[in-house]
């Protein structure tokens, strides 16, 4: 029988949680440390799921009784801790965004490129099946020459003031997720457009952020990509994807906890609210996206988004960022 | 220019008022006659689309003045007036059923059979877009050999106890329609069994009358048609069709009318409640019934429903009254 | 921390390799023995998930190792096995049907009711997530009183002759699950009318069964159950439910894999077909199942379906064979 | 009973010959002339609806035998015609574009809002039955502030070179409809960013047009409209309109000619392709944009798109032109 592969989880937040539980779950790994400098949160993962306590992440990479991490922690940790990694022969599983500053990101490049470790870039949408399934018949040829991209994305209510305001702006913290999947089906983008307004939220305003906008991305092939996002939505968990090509076009909707529909003197065939969040509408997504990181492994490559699929967001962003300030597109290069 | 086929109206009731709009939009024909005893309701009709008024049907068919009629007068009236019109030379659109009683029907038989004139049955859901659509998909061989035909017809609410008295009970004056709906399917049927209780309604069960009821068909070519009516529903006019068959299925779902679709924190996705009734949901049924009635007559043919066809329905009807009171599966020679 | 469960799988089939599956997943739960006469079938569930091999069902439920059985061996061994079980003091959980034969359900009867340890029947839809949800909305009063509910059940393709031979008919083979689905909305049946065809498949009606049955079942206050069954579906594993009230209708449709739809110059809107059978539509269903078993073992009491929920359906599907052959409907005492 | 009113139709394509019919059913209204240089055209309509031949529209206008004209002809006809219209007290139902150089539109600006006659622009999306209802319900408050509006529109196939060689380009041509649907919901746009490419069109690059864009527009009350268009659609005409806001969403979809679904080894639930193209899609628009123009003449007043409706969406267009040649967005004053 192969030897399990020793996880640390670094940061035991929400998807620190959801991490430790995929860990847990799969037969080829073994969770031994949850890190975080606040013991009670780690003991919520060690209760459910195992492991031993630490608040030293440095220290718990070096300890030989680990062969990989996921690194869930806050984003300034993530450069760090990543380099640390590396160095131990450790392979990561680091959360996006790589960096909110690109030159840090690019700073670690070289060495995140020809570590001998695994280093993969938590964008677990990559790893949904309802998108997979549309990457899938894109290869296909169903839709012929994709044309266009819609995707739409908006989370059912806005994050705290505190976590805005280091949160580099809605770009670089919630449309990153976007820009990645938008390179799932467009990879090579040239050019980004972006608008943001205050529709709502007067907390969001005062960081100097926006609650409501669109990305519009051009890509080599003269394909567009269309980005939406709200940061509420009364409705749930909004996210969908649309691929349009010359042949035709497929689509991945709203998912719902249950197929049950109503008819009543009020609607008909309605279905029930979305379900509520990220955890819950893409559990599969980061079950997958964990199973791959350790099939990487074993591989010796990664089949996940890679530190440059990372950068590459990041880069995205903060065009957008620029772009949705200036009023002007911004001509980029992923390269 | 072809000369216009001139109409009367006999009965000038719901049915009558759409048939006067019928006729008054296509170009082949002319409101000529309304006929009701009373002249109110007549009135209606005429400031509506027009024509005269007279009281006597008999005089009018007689008159000289009229090449058609539709008969939509109560259901005792039918026989005599299809008599006379067949005597005259008349062409009728007689609405359902032919009459309650079988032996009635089968007096008239030989008569409307060899009529020089056109006799057509109003079942107009036979001419119903999405109902045709199906059955020339299933010609085409879509769905294989047909196995199943399920039909759900529930009425947004119960007639008023007066014609629940008169009406013949549910089978021949609710079902009628889909025993002729089943027979676009399966035109041969053998045997039926029914089902009847009384779930909501008590003026329904006084009248010794069903107000839920199931009904199946065994067709000659072993298949099974199932047959769902309830006298109400609270979200609308619930009319819907399915035909199964060994290389697929073809389904029909219900109309609204609009395809706008509600999400909020309660549902998603939400279409409005259904058109309310017969009127609205088979308005393009009737156009189209009507059409077919005049190209009818110009091909000296009956394109629509035919008497055996109004004569088959009635006999399944009577059948799924007598399965519904024993408990027996009744059989049946539709020829 | 409470003592794990000691379970032995009796039977390695399809459903004892799901069971198993269930049983390695759940935390209070640990698999023991694997038992099945073919050493080969037990080892592919003991590879996967563990446990120890034997051949003997007696004997590994005497053997004092075991808490809890999961019988999924041939009907002919449930009667004797469930009698074993519960003279060891032994938890049994049963596949349905626990009998073909009501005399022998009958017999054990008094003996399964007045056990000290756990029977229960795996009519596992009764835990699928949808079906419960539609329950529990009902329970609400959304759809108000039941007057209709509507089943279908199309299996994507008919079982091997052999199977067919020995399996009772489809009554009490197939509609059995839809008989006790029928139950789960409508307790009380009291009358039963079903008729059957032979559609599609030759060896089917060499055994003196049908491929394609429809079962009218009318309740005690009134309300009628429709069942839809076919022994094949070209679309796939065909499963929906319709429960239809005063106030309004809750309706399960089918699940894909994915939400993923497709437009073309063919088509608009199109889902894949659907999952292909039980296996995968029910695999919710099946570890609920287990997961309420385990609680009603610590809680004392039958949480899935009861012996009697076993044998009411036993007695519905009796009644179903006997009214297709003879025409006419039966009446039931499920008491 | 009230004197009809007395069209001419001036322009005898596509649109002309829609809105003849609509003249020829609209019982108010009277179809006197149709005026086109090719009499072929003309005749192909006069002989479907009646109406007497001219080849010239100022005779016509200027003949006292009408009380109102509809300017379907090409586009640089329409600011003299509608000049000539308002001089000779004849009412006007014009097409859009009304010119395809803003200078042109100012210079009759005051004229026509001065006008005694109805100036009517031919938007007819806003008579569209579907967004109406849309509109109705966020005039109810169902999704509360409206934050975000999403327009779809592809065309089935692109028009002709010579055709889109005069058209203006994409956003004055085609996009320019879903300019006036944007201001339906979103009347004071302030800013317009867009971005143009040319995915599969040779001869549409060779006019320097393009042939798929995305429109993003910011509205006075940080509201973001988002337009996405392609000159192609494999499934047909793609319609679509989403509306969120901080309650909720509606959104309207695309219309089949039926509600059939097919399911098969290959698809679920798969409808029809959708509508072809603008005259069946909006089939009721058009209807009920003549009928309101009537009532607005009946009442002395636009109820319709007015003349500065008209003149917005070419600013927008021009805007939008502008913004996909330079990459920065352009801010617009619509008053």
């Amino acid at each position: 029988m192969t030897k399990k592969i020793r996880f640390a989880i670094i940061g035991a937040g929400r998807i620190g949680y959801v991490h430790a539980g995929s860990v847990s779950e799969n037969p080829s790994a073994e969770l031994v440390y949850v890190v975080d400098p606040f013991k009670e949160s780690a003991d919520k993962v060690i209760s459910a799921f195992g492991g031993k306590y630490s608040s030293d992440p440095e220290a718990v990479i070096n300890s030989g009784e680990v062969d990989a991490v996921i690194i869930g922690s806050p984003t300034p940790t993530h450069v760090p801790l990543l380099t640390t990694a590396i160095k131990a022969g450790v392979h990561a599983l680091c959360e996006k965004p790589i960096d909110l500053d690109i030159k840090n990101v690019d700073a670690l490049r070289a060495t995140a490129n020809s570590a001998k470790t695994n280093v993969t870039i938590g964008f677990n949408q990559r790893q949904d099946p309802h998108f997979k399934e549309v990457k899938s018949r894109v290869a296909k040829g169903e839709v012929g020459q994709v044309e266009q991209v819609v995707i739409t994305s908006r989370d059912p209510g806005p994050a705290p003031q505190a976590y805005i305001a280091i949160s580099g702006g809605i770009f670089r913290d919630m449309t990153i997720h976007d820009f990645d999947l938008a390179r799932y089906f467009v990879p090579n983008i040239v050019e980004v457009s972006a608008t943001g307004t205050n529709s709502f939220c007067d907390y969001i305003k005062e960081e100097n952020d926006f609650d409501n906008i669109c990305v519009v991305l051009k890509g080599a092939n003269n394909e567009i990509v269309t980005i939406l996002n709200s940061r509420h939505s009364a409705y749930g968990y909004d996210q969908r994807l649309e691929v349009f090509g010359d042949k035709g076009m497929l689509t991945v909707g709203n998912l719902k906890n249950t197929v049950v529909e109503y008819s009543s003197k009020d609607v008909s065939s309605a279905a029930e609210p979305l379900m509520n969040f990220f955890l819950e509408r893409y559990a599969a997504a980061y079950r997958n996206e964990l199973a791959l990181f350790i099939q990487g492994i074993s591989e010796g490559k990664v089949l996940g988004s890679t530190f440059d699929d990372g950068r590459a967001a990041l880069i995205l962003a903060d065009a957008a960022h620029e772009s949705a300030r200036t009023g002007k597109s911004v001509k980029v290069n992923l390269n």
